[in-house]
């Protein structure tokens, strides 16, 4: 086997790691947390399914291929949670470590193009990375509003973190974004998400 | 929020269901069986990265799509083992039926878009089907050697079986058939799987 093709299928060895990387997020029912590779996986046909709600014209294929790599890194650096100060406060400096170190087992020419494509998506400046991260989000904002809000009653989450967060989503899709406010109102009326003024909560 | 979206999010949430269909195929380091949401993601990245040895040109976003969604139908239908004599002799008929049920939750042009990849990916006649059906067969192939060949082992796979599915494989790709030939010959040699006379297993 040449050096380029052992190469390859070293990568996508490492990949397999991605499928012990758990989210907070449940599957449907709540038997068990879901992890990097079906949240990927997920998003990634959510993608295609939903093409026509991006606000600007997209190649779905770098949207899905986006989806399908956005959470490599974490086979190093895990889950940072999105409500979760601190581990936010070093994921930037984690996650580059984890990119030089997983993309380098590609050959010189794959890494520079997964990396561009990785890095597109994080700086969330395309139509593309923007309607990536608007299913990074409704992803699970489906699943925890379908497994009765329980994901964020754990975790505390306010109607201000969620909103900030789903931002993201409106610029990928304004469309999109109102289902996931309609959901988001249902849940803190439901005392799922803590109110902004702190006494919606009902459990 | 109008029926159309309505469908599609119904879909997105019924695929969930994916993430809890078990192959027989365990994740490297054999902790548990993988999924076939994993599983589908794992093969269409490789079909990216491994794009350039396809026999034939190809659409890769058509590739990736089809392995996203080629188990769908293992929602109803469960995950019938490749070497699985009885299972695979009503495999067809579960598999129409779950088919039919549940792409019949999205709305009725995507339903057509989505039967007609999956059905296109089943005839495997496509350069685009034989190289994702490649990626079908080269995916367990690379965990199952890695893991030492236990899951050949424990289902008692022999030579004859194995090349009979990997001959998929080589309509997809000559190069990553030499790869699978060079890997299952290795592993006939260590008794992992059955070789045709029969008295190759040394455990």
């Amino acid at each position: 086997m040449d050096e380029r093709l052992r190469a390859q299928l070293a990568f996508a060895l490492e990949l397999d790691k991605e499928k012990t990387i758990l989210r907070q997020t449940h599957i449907s029912g709540y038997a068990r947390q879901e992890n990097d590779a079906e949240h990927a996986w997920h998003m990634a046909i959510m993608a295609y399914i939903l093409r026509e709600y991006s606000n600007a014209p997209i190649d779905i294929a770098r949207v899905i291929l986006m989806c399908l790599i956005h959470d490599v890194v974490e086979i190093d650096a895990g889950d940072t949670y999105a409500y979760d100060a601190q581990g936010l406060a070093t994921q930037k400096a984690r996650e580059d470590a984890a990119k030089e170190r997983i993309f380098s087992i590609l050959p010189e020419d794959q890494k520079k193009e997964l990396i561009a494509l990785f890095d597109e998506f994080e700086a969330n400046a395309t139509p593309e990375a923007k309607f990536a991260h608007a299913m990074d989000n409704l992803q699970p904002l489906m699943l925890n509003d379908h497994n009765g809000g329980k994901d964020w009653r754990v975790h505390d989450v306010t109607e201000e973190k969620i909103y900030r967060r789903q931002r993201k989503t409106k610029e990928g899709s304004e469309k999109l974004f109102d289902v996931i406010d309609e959901i988001i109102r249902k849940n803190i009326a439901l005392g799922n998400i803590r109110s902004a003024d702190g006494d919606a909560r009902n459990d």
